[in-house]
């Protein structure tokens, strides 16, 4: 078993260019190129090994990190790496660490929320990090509702500052990444009080400690909050709290783009409109879906090449077992979660093109778009989201026993991802938020004024809440207008529902609240409309490679097909379709299953995963499993004696039968 | 904040008598005593401190599972605890390590397939644990299929011992839990080999270690596996790894209850039934079941708790906030899994009893249930430990972002959960016995055959196959038998609908292998109606205390409605129940959660978990939850300094600007 390509039988089975397939996958030859340097130059350097993270201390795990990103730093310079470049660079250290935070939020915050003069004061700093700052914003007490943060910012006359106090332990800030031992600086969001008036919450530039000591400045207590899911995952990071103690700050250090305090303590809010800032929100959300592409593909693309490696079952006395990927019960397990991998992936490049419109929309003060673009981008940030971390899981169940080991890689992807499901909004809050927009579409469909963008589906309402299916055979179900309708006509008909059930209601809100469920539901089946649309969509755009874009409407079609089985119970109930025609759709997915089978191994090939990045003994490219989890546990530091530790003290006064009389 | 209970209000509320429902819940008081006596004696031994273990590297960990495991055996002996007590004791203990393997499978193992001779040699040495024994079946090759084990065990006349070998590395034993470190006996699976002829898989007596300096013997390689799942979790156990090289064992350590092997070589059968060996695994699944309510109860507990102490939104600046328990999305994703605890303790009461059942029809060679009764606890086993692994999961996202901390208790919970979905046979692979035992079932419904025990409902096939559920209102949902039928119907056709489709199928083996995912859905069919069965039936029992009934049939309902909204798709497409009808079951579901919500805290606190076996800050008895999430971020060894190592060397070169020329 030793050497060479274990799985080249299963490359030499595609049916497709696997090269013009990376292509796709990463959505152009330039960002493949990029992608594919960047993640071995990498892989390529001693420093960023990932390998010993399990069994490093808490102590050693943030130090190996820090060393990471002071050294991932230095070669960006070095190297003279483009922002583009840098970006993917420090995505393939693989590590969260206090570069993130400062990057992604704290610098944008500045950026989003900073006067000309703010900006031109502080972004020098942060871009040579000469000040590493976070971003403090949840509170012990307090995580999705930022309205209900309690620290307080309260503007002092006499000094010309702002007093910064924490009045309740729930009040202090808990969790930001950074925060705990590295942060010089934060944007921290407060109560604003002038005058005794509460203006609601703003965001303030603090420092936090001393730039020559690193101690932490009089009137602010700060620590990490302790240890976290999984052995490395966000173990490597500082997530901190925060406390203040009327901690004085100059007037100029609040973000003042949209309302500002003058001297004499008067709040004037700006001209500047608000509906700016949702545009960073499409923004880093649009960031989360794509990412969710890339841990789903990196979650099937070691359950796909273990699952090609593994054998049981399927013969008798010793001879050679079926190849687990042949099973049936596997298949229907795990192409779909390879399937939305590449449908997350295309949804999140629409993602990207809707927020580049939005952008441009809104420098030309053009917020019709607005609403649906904010409920769109929550919407699928929630739904890919909690699909991935599912998916993460189930692919390490579909490794079998050995996904429960740490080298599999699995147990770590899913600690480090389901994070994800909580911060830039709870998945579920998120999911009401697109309830909320659908009933007011629903509730305007009358007017006259015709949906747009995603929605635009809705203003076929009369058709669409009265048509039936016209699937008479299973080939009918790779019929994109068929398929098409009918996720458009399950997600406005739950729509229609929930809004006739909420009419019955005296008080709207309460009729909302008890209804939440049924909410959810419907808001899930209007961003699986979408991304089902946007995959359709895709299919439709001109693709290069052989055999690629039949691999790709086979994926399509697993997607959406599995889908309706996994929630027949909405499509029937919505006499979307037929009991007979979801049995066909059944029919048809079993078939995709096998189309799909031979080229399963060079469909995760296209992702272009190092095996640095994958960290994983059951996915490596070569499929050489069973000696390199030999030469893993070799390594374990708890095999370097055969004698444990505690053999004297606790094993052998059992066996030599004077564990009475034993010390323990 | 501080001190007092923080959830009396809750507790307040409970409408029944939580003491009784505590007997309820234990099934038997005395059993509620037993447990409560041991539960409070663990948790009262500083020894048993659990808190630490997230800060521990693998080496004190291990160690201070030793010194656990010593001192539990010392205790139970010093305080002359019985069977019974032992056996809760250690389940208190709540650390996965070699106790559990030495009297879980090693001494079953010997007493099962052991002779008479061979359990009066060792089952004395094994009791007293002056050996300590592990049992090795599983492979690094091979695990779900024993019959594909590869290590051999060949006899040798001339010296009248067995060989040990194992002839590949895939042929590693691999997993087995306190082989890599401390068993000095372990049970092993071979292929036994007699003349040339290989007669399968026997279980043989093998010594590991030296009994005096623990060094592995001649011819034996041994160690551990790696670091697994978690921060805790089973890295307190040396799951291990043993590889032989022509080791030799005298002939009469073959465990030969069921077979032996002469002294020239002759394989001879003996006239034990092998169906015997069927009732240690009803055991042991049993066990499964029962420890699936135990740990579903846990999370819910926390889950429930900390929604009852959270508050998020529903208020304007600073005003108190609405507590997430009261959010029907909350109560939605809540209290289906807290009525799933109630009901998979009651399924696994019920198991106690067949387990009974099926030894005496054994020992009376009885055998003609025990196929019914494989199949139903198979089922059962995979069933309820899959919605348990999820289940935890979801408690902890329904704590937010706090149930991301290692204290919340319920990323270690999960992490130590997880792995009862692959041993004691995969989920998947369970499943598929269950369906292909369904499908003889209906194969034989023709021929007149009553089906008995779990499937008796199968008789009544003609009136299940086309009868019309007569639910008109959605109080009609609380009909028991209303209820019951629409659960036997949707199984019943599901497995009479796989039946079909596969007799058009020339092969019925490859017609079975095509339709696995269809075949696994009609098993989970069956075993859920299994488990509403028996709440049902619980319901109809004697049931003391004030309330207390009241309550259980609000879980019984909650369990079963839940399940049909889940499933919807089944219920649907076999015609079982209208979409009006399934729209009635959904507003009977939100009334019971209304009506379970003033009930919730003490519906949790019936579990009679102390705040040691819980492990979590948030699910703490007295709801005092930030203050001690403070507590546990200070004490963290990660906050012995402010500024953390590292800092020198890779932060201040950041600030200072003189990365460029600093030695990473």
């Amino acid at each position: 078993m030793e050497g060479g390509d274990h799985l080249a039988h299963e490359r030499n089975k595609a049916e497709f260019d696997v090269n013009e397939m990376k292509i796709v996958w990463a959505g152009s030859r330039h960002a493949f190129e990029v992608s594919n340097r960047m993640s071995r130059l990498v892989a390529s350097d001693p420093v960023f090994d990932k390998s010993n993270r399990a069994v490093m201390t808490r102590k050693e795990l943030f130090k190996n990190t820090l060393r990471k990103s002071a050294h991932a730093w230095k070669l960006i310079n070095e190297l003279r790496l483009s922002d583009e470049e840098s970006v993917i660079f420090k995505y393939f250290m693989d590590q969260p660490g206090f570069l993130d935070l400062h990057w992604r939020m704290f610098v944008p915050a500045i950026k989003g929320q900073g006067t000309e003069e703010q900006k031109q004061k502080w972004l020098p700093l942060a871009n040579k990090m000469q000040i590493i700052g976070c971003y403090a914003q949840t509170e012990l007490g307090h995580g999705s509702n930022v309205q209900g943060l309690e620290t307080t910012a309260t503007f002092d006359p006499q000094t010309d500052q702002f007093i910064l106090h924490s009045p309740t332990q729930t009040s202090s800030k808990w969790w930001p990444g950074g925060l705990g031992k590295v942060s010089t600086h934060a944007v921290v969001y407060a109560r604003l009080i002038t005058n005794g008036k509460d203006h609601g919450v703003h965001g303030f530039i603090v420092q936090l400690r001393n730039l020559d000591d690193h101690s932490p400045l009089p009137g602010i207590t700060i620590g990490d909050i302790g240890v976290k899911f999984g052995n490395g995952a966000y173990n490597s990071m500082d997530n901190g709290f925060l406390m203040f103690d009327k901690f004085c700050i100059p007037r100029d250090q609040m973000l003042m783009r949209l309302s500002k305090v003058t001297r004499e303590g008067k709040y004037v809010p700006s001209d500047v409109p608000r509906q700016l800032m949702y545009g960073t929100m499409v923004s880093v959300r649009q960031t989360i879906v794509s990412n969710a592409s890339v841990a789903m593909a990196r979650a099937a693309c070691i359950a796909t090449r273990y699952s090609a490696v593994r054998r049981q079952f399927g013969s008798q006395n010793g001879g050679i077992e079926t190849q687990v990927i042949d099973y049936k019960t596997q298949q229907n397990r795990l192409f779909p979660l390879l399937a939305s991998a590449y449908a997350f992936r295309f949804v999140g490049e629409w993602l990207k093109w809707l927020y580049t419109d939005v952008t441009q929309r809104l420098e030309a003060s053009d917020f019709a778009t607005l609403p649906e673009a904010h409920a769109c981008t929550a919407g699928l940030k929630s739904m890919t989201t909690s699909a991935t971390s599912d998916g993460i899981e189930e692919c390490r169940k579909l490794c079998g026993g050995h996904g429960y080991l740490w080298c599999s890689g699995l147990p770590e992807l899913f600690a480090v991802y389901v994070p994800a499901c909580t911060y830039e909004g709870d998945n579920v809050v998120l999911q009401l938020q697109v309830a909320r927009f659908l009933m007011k579409t629903v509730a305007q469909l009358s007017s006259g004024k015709a949906p747009a963008g995603t929605t635009a589906y809705m203003g076929r309402a009369k058709h669409l809440l009265h048509c039936h299916s016209s699937i008479r055979k299973a080939e009918d179900w790779l019929n994109p207008a068929m398929v098409l309708e009918a996720f458009e006509a399950r997600a406005l008909r739950m729509a229609v529902s929930c809004a006739n059930n909420l009419s019955k209601f005296e008080n709207q809100e309460q009729g909302f609240s008890e209804l939440l469920a049924d909410l959810v539901e419907a808001a899930i089946a209007h961003c699986q409309l979408i991304v089902v649309s946007k995959f359709i969509a895709k299919l439709e755009g001109d693709i290069k490679g052989k055999g690629v874009k039949n691999q790709l409407k086979n994926l399509c079609y697993i997607y959406a097909l599995h889908l309706i089985h996994k929630h027949l119970g909405d499509f029937l109930s919505t006499n979307t379709i037929t009991p007979e025609q979801a049995s066909l759709a059944n029919n048809q997915l079993r078939s995709l299953y096998s189309q799909l089978r031979p080229n399963a191994v060079a469909l995760v090939d296209a992702f272009d995963y190092t095996d640095h990045y994958l960290g994983s003994v059951l996915g490596r490219y070569d499929g050489n499993v069973y000696p390199k989890l030999f030469e893993e546990a070799l390594k374990d530091p708890f095999n370097d004696s055969v004698v444990p530790d505690g053999y004297h003290e606790y094993i052998r006064p059992f066996i030599k039968q004077h564990l009475r009389s034993a010390r323990l």
